[in-house]
This record gives structure tokens, C-alpha cells and sequence, in this order.
């Protein structure tokens, strides 16, 4: 019986051994295939520098629709579709923001209305400024204060987090509720300080909501050091400013997710990798979300150029609207719910083309324990990180179905620092960290395929 | 006995949770402390903005002595001296370089010479190129098919290893030996493609040895994009390529590594935190190595800021002339030896102002253990990888005479994109990754003070 079990263990042992090193030597294909030949970075050279930034609606974000297809086609999917969505359409136009000191003349901010923003139809509108830096100091506002005010929420992003994230996350109420907290008090339109990292005078869109059946005043962006030489100047003075803007909601569109899977060999159950095509109406959308397009491509392209046999179909969705409206996330979910498609798992790339960390999980205990059992594997490509984690936006209605979602993980230093920007441009990516993103999921998805 | 050994237990437990949960809060003080209140990013930029680079021997490199004396007295340094060393000084002069092909005049290439080659002495110096693309090809040339050639070392920096560092290792031998294996088959100059991972147009410098009894012929340096143009070329027609440089050593002179320290409470016993102050003649030096130097202010900052009550002296050494002669750390450890001055621990920062992901540690298996035993305190700061590992070059000496020596790992993918090159530059270092190094190298030596 010893000799049995000894046996028995030592079988169990070399089959687990196998295993992993079978795994490794799969891992080091991958990252040879991908370091080596990787197609990414031009392929976000393209997109960016022949295309720009697309907003949901624009013609722009068509082209991308098309050059997209076109991708999934010479990277070998088998199949690539449209999907269709109908999506909000917002358009900016011209906006100016202008302030006056007691003693001078008018003076022009650098500014961005936020996403979903209604503007002031072309009209001057103006009111002098008052600040809160907090929700408490908001709180303790009187209707009388506010009343045809301008409400300047200057709270600054909070350094002190490690992860970037979580700044933001802190920081984003007052970009999404700052226009309906000014207009229940009756004042005119809000400025906000930027949800930004960096202490520049870089002003940063992003999506904000209008509560219902309150007033929709405008609302924009002013960059970080903007928002403090503003702070120095209300210390001693009253400030009006002028606003003058075009941007508004247009109605919907039809438009288009772009999906392109190869085909399961085993069974046609679905294995999701996916980023969002869409991006702001500022610089090139590069880091959000070129970089999550380009590596899901290069995940199908790598397996088949390696002629990985996957079990399960493997499908690339680039997502419509992620930025404002989520349309083209909810559309792909229903689609699989009406369609009863099984999906194994779904992984996004939308937090930036930055070296991977790790690979953030939101499934049932067994499944992230199985998949944290995995980490040695991923530990020498710097991806040590598989934490219980909110996974990306566009998969919450699969997350919400069961499926397993997950999201890379990059490091977070750099990228709300451009993050909704005009400096979100191609040359803020660097050609390994986002191929190393690439390796990372494609090496999760070789493994989940394998043993999923 | 049961019921003493169960009490035991459980004070031991205790006060080892104890001193993790105190560690963890002091972990978290210096985090906030740098993240919120660090000079760091404000210090880089005075070094790179006011001063630029600095080569030793040159004026520049002065100016960042007496520069970094008064920032070690303003971070509340208790003592601050300069350390004479003799060092070697080389200087560029004018240089350019131009190749004909079969059908066409002159034409201009990006170029720099290697760090401590000598020039044509403003002569031009011109003949055929040859072209090998490893030390194997190399190897195979005749004297005869290289004389009165000039020999181009086409090798590619080697994408596939994840850390850059070991491209940079395996690639290094061609800068450093191009010159003397040329003029050992009788050819006039040697180009070498750069040490880059970078798909660019920018030569990398950096130093470059001559065998003794060999000809000095001069080494230059061209960017990746034009090496490959070169390559093309080559493949039709001959090419001439000729050279005019004017740089050499001009000797020795007498010149400073800068000290500061604050004094052990317990023992005079020392732990060294440290990086280069010199860099090279182009660019400004910002992450090779401002960015180690003005880390490494910071943690001493922050000691006296936090006031952190060392046992043991903490002392930051800005050693002079890493880059072409290590003379700085040498002169150090020479120092150390003569007046016996016991040292326990010493790191240097020295592989760029990126995000840190690890320290490595170069010592004996029971030390090392210890740190590795710490790991977990570490990890919510992003540092997880505490490998045993060669530390910094200026440590070398010290490490050479027993001393456990660290060096802080931060992520490698963009250090040899700009490494040597005039991109090397305060825009691209990013305050935050810069500020959580000097975190890390913070919460390094507050363990090691603590525990040693």
C-alpha cells in the first residue's frame, strides 16, 4: 500500500510538473510571439494617427467601425460582425470660458465641457463664483447663495492612494453630479476641478449625468492648476465668470460593436476579449481605449499565428459607446442573453497601455482560486497581481448574467494624468508595456480555454 | 505547560502582530509623507531644468555638487561633505558623420560617440563599411577583408527578455569592445547600432573600453531606424561612411562625490542610500540618474520630516562619475575601508525614475531571507519582486568588502528607449512613479534601521 500510494504520488506529481512546465513553455511562446512580431503598436499607430479620437457618433468613430473589421480580418478571425447598438450622440462644438477680476478685464481659462454636458445654446452666461472644496461645504450652501452663482467644486485628487483608481473613484462624484447639485440651488452652471493626477492646466472631459426633473446647466472641466490659481484669486476678490458653449445632446444613432472570434474546436462556447472603440472628443484616445483594441486583437491574432488549438471560441468585441452611454456593453449582453450563448469568461483591457501588474477578478470563490493557483506562471512576465476586483465596465451586464469577468490590470501611475485629454496620444504608449499587456492576456486566456 | 506554552504562543503572536501592524502604519506614514508633501519631482526638476547634463569634468557637473549640498542641508541633513576623487575627464567636441553610397553625395547620420572614445582629431576619416551582425560574423572576418574598413556592429537589442535590463546586458558587449576588435583587424573606426529597444532614430552613448596595446580608433553610436536603413543599403552597393570627431580624455582632475547624512541615535554604524550625480553630455540625465539622486534626498527628507528616530547613521551618497569611470564609488569604498567606518546595509537607485517593483538584494542567504520575510509589508505599495540580484555599480566596491547592498527595481520597459540619449529628460520622468521609488527606499531602510 506505501508503494502504491508513493507510486500513485509521483505519478500525480510528474502529470502536475508536466503541467506547468508544458504551461511555461506555452507562456514563453506567447511572449516571443507577441515581443517579437507583435502588431499592437502600429496597429494603435493607425488607429490614432489616421483616425483620432471617436467619439460615439462621430464619423470618426465609423471609420473606426470599419478599420476595426478590417483588423479582426487580417489578424485570422473566422467570423467578424457587426453588432448593432443605438447610441447617444453628444457633440461639443465651440466653448469658451472667461473670467473677470474685480480690477482687470476678461480672462480665457483653458476648459473642456464634460461629456453629456448641455451648453449655454451659444449664449454668454454668466455669475460670479463661488467655491466649495468638499460635498460638506456644498451641503452648507443656502439656495440664497447659490442663486444665479457659478458653483466651482475644487476638490483635488487625492496623491495619497497607491493605486491611481481609487482617486478617481473618489474624486468622480463631483464630476458626474456637479451640474444637478448646482442647479437644485438654483445657480447657473458648474466648474469643476479636473479628476487629474497631474498638476498641470490640462482640463479633463469624462462623462456626467443629469439627475431627473432637475434643471440641466452646463457643466465643464478647468485643469488642476488653473482650479488653484482660481482658488488664490477668490481669496481676495469676487470673480465672475462668463461661459459661452454649444455642446448638447443630438439624439440617438444607430451604430456598430465590431466582433471577430475563431472558432472553438471543441465546443462553440465563448471565451470574451474585448476593449472599447469608442473614446472622448480629445486627443487620440490612445491609452483609453485604443490600447484595449489593438491588445485584444493581437490576443486572436497570437493564436493563431501560433496555431494554439482553443477548445472554446475565442471572440474580440470592441465595444461601442463605453464613454457615454455604455450601449454598445449592455447591447452585447442582451444579445447573449436572447441568443442563449454560453460564455466561459470575459476579460477587458480599459485602464490604459501601461506594463500589466496583474489581472483583476470578479467570479465566484472556486473560479478566482483556480485562476489565482495559476500566478506562478504569470510571475516572471511582472504580472503578480490577481486580486477580487471590479472587472470593466462594458462586461458588467455579462458579470451580472454569472459569467466570470475579469480586467487587466496595468500600473495606474501615469494614466489619469492624460486620461480624457488632449494629451492621450500615441506617443504616451510604449510599444512593450503594451504588448506585455497583450502577453498577459492572451497567456489567461491560453489557460482558461485549456482547463475552463 | 500546556496552558504556559499556550499563553507564550500567544504574546509571541501578538507582539509579532504587533510590530507588523506598527510597521504597516509607519509604511503608511512615509507613503503619505512622499506622496503628498516630496520634493523629489520638484528637485529633478531644478537638476535637469537649471543644470542640464553633467559629464564629470565638465562645469555642469560642478554646479550639481554645490547643488546637491544645499538640498542635503534644506532636507535637514545634520552633516553634509564633499568627497575628493580623482576622475577621469572625456569631452565630446564637434562630430559628424556622413555616407556616401554608389550613386549619391554625402549624406548626414544621427550619430554620437561612444562615451570615452577618442575622435579623428577634427581630420576626416572616411572608408568602406562592413557589416556584421554578431560577434560570430565578426569572428569570421580576415584581417585582410577588414583593413582600412570600417567595421558597423549591427547586433539588435533583443526584445524578448521581459526585463530590458538583460537586453541591455546581452547587447552591451558590442559598445563596449567595437573599437578594439576593429582595430584589431586593421580597421579605421567602428559604428555600432544602439543599445536601444526603442524602434527610433536616436543614437544611445555610453562608455566604451579600449584594450590595452590595441589602436584607439574611435566608436560611434546610430539610432536603430537609421542602422536598419544602413542595412538595406548594404545589401546593393558599397557604402562609404566617414567620420569627423574631435572628443578624447583631456586627463584627470580633481572633482567631488557629495555626502549628507543624519546622525544614528543608537550607533554610529551606517546605512547608505544613494545614486550618480553625473550623467551623460546629452539629454539631461533626468532618469540615469537624477532621478536616483534626488530618491535618495528624499528618503533622508522624510526621515527628518517624519521624525523617525534611526538607530543607525542614514546616509545619502551622490557618488561622482558612475557613467564613465566609476571613480565615485570606488573612492567611497576605499574611504569606508580606511577609516573602518562599519556599514550595514547600502542601495543605490540607479535603473530610472519608474514605477518600483521590486529591490534587489545582493547578500548573504540569512539577510536576504530576513528582507524577504518583509515582503508582504511591501506589497500593497506595488513592490513585490526581492530577488537576489547584482546591485547598483557604485555599490560594487562595498559589496566587495561584505556589505549587504540592495538596488531599487522599477520597471524596466521604457529605461532603454532614452537611456544615454538626449530624450533622457525631466518630461519624461513622471512625478508619482519617481516619489513611490524613494517610498519604497524609505520603507527599505526604516526596516533595516529598525531591525539590524
Amino acid at each position: 500500500m506505501k508503494k502504491i500510494l508513493g507510486t500513485s504520488l509521483l505519478l500525480f506529481g510528474m502529470a502536475a510538473f508536466g503541467q506547468t512546465k508544458e504551461d511555461s513553455v506555452q507562456f514563453s511562446k506567447i511572449s516571443l510571439e507577441v515581443l517579437n512580431n507583435g502588431k499592437g503598436y502600429n496597429d494603435l499607430r493607425e488607429l490614432t494617427k489616421n483616425i483620432g479620437h471617436r467619439l460615439s457618433g462621430s464619423e470618426a468613430y465609423e471609420k473606426s467601425v470599419k478599420w476595426a473589421e478590417q483588423k479582426l480580418r487580417d489578424a485570422g478571425a473566422d467570423k467578424v460582425w457587426l453588432q448593432e447598438v443605438m447610441i447617444p450622440v453628444w457633440v461639443r462644438g465651440k466653448e469658451s470660458l472667461h473670467i473677470k477680476t474685480s480690477n482687470g478685464g476678461w480672462k480665457s481659462l483653458k476648459m473642456l465641457s464634460l461629456g453629456n454636458s448641455e451648453g449655454t445654446g451659444g449664449k454668454d452666461v454668466s455669475g460670479e463664483i463661488i467655491m466649495v472644496k468638499s460635498m460638506e461645504e456644498y451641503e452648507k450652501l443656502s439656495p440664497e447663495q447659490v442663486k444665479d452663482k457659478i458653483l466651482f467644486f475644487n476638490y483635488a485628487f487625492k496623491q495619497s492612494f497607491i493605486e491611481t483608481f481609487k482617486g478617481y473613484s473618489d474624486a468622480a462624484k463631483y464630476r458626474t453630479t456637479a451640474a444637478s447639485l448646482t442647479a437644485k440651488k438654483g445657480g447657473k452652471f458648474a466648474i469643476i476641478r479636473s479628476l487629474s493626477s497631474a498638476f498641470d492646466d490640462v482640463p479633463h472631459t469624462g462623462a456626467m449625468r443629469y439627475e431627473d426633473n432637475v434643471v440641466k446647466v452646463p457643466a465643464v472641466a478647468i485643469g488642476s492648476s488653473t482650479a488653484d490659481e482660481l482658488e488664490v484669486l477668490l481669496k481676495n476678490q469676487k470673480i465672475t465668470a462668463k461661459l459661452n458653449s454649444n455642446c448638447g445632446m443630438k439624439g440617438e444613432k444607430l451604430s456598430h460593436s465590431v466582433i471577430g472570434e475563431i472558432t472553438g474546436k471543441k465546443d462553440q462556447s465563448v471565451i470574451v476579449v474585448g476593449g472599447h472603440l469608442d473614446s472622448w472628443d480629445v486627443g487620440e484616445g490612445a491609452h483609453d481605449d485604443g490600447a484595449g483594441i489593438v491588445q485584444s486583437i493581437e490576443v486572436l491574432r497570437t493564436f493563431k499565428k501560433l496555431g494554439l488549438q482553443n477548445n472554446h471560441t475565442i471572440r474580440v468585441v470592441c465595444f461601442a459607446n463605453e464613454e457615454n452611454g455604455v450601449k454598445g456593453g449592455v447591447q452585447y449582453g442582451k444579445t447573449v442573453k436572447e441568443k442563449n450563448e454560453k460564455h466561459l469568461f470575459a476579460i477587458e483591457s480599459d485602464a490604459g497601455g501601461f506594463a500589466p501588474r496583474g489581472i483583476a477578478l470578479d467570479m465566484d470563490d472556486t473560479k478566482r482560486k483556480q485562476i489565482q493557483g495559476w500566478s506562478k506562471l504569470f510571475l516572471p512576465y511582472g504580472v503578480y497581481n490577481f486580486e477580487e476586483k471590479f472587472s470593466g465596465t462594458d462586461l458588467y451586464p455579462l458579470h451580472d448574467m454569472g459569467i466570470p469577468a475579469a480586467e487587466l490590470m496595468p500600473d495606474s501611475q501615469r494614466y489619469f494624468d492624460i486620461h480624457h485629454t488632449e494629451e492621450d496620444t500615441f506617443e504616451k504608449v510604449n510599444r512593450r508595456e503594451l504588448l506585455l499587456g497583450a502577453v498577459a492576456m492572451t497567456q489567461m486566456i491560453y489557460m482558461i480555454d485549456k482547463n475552463w
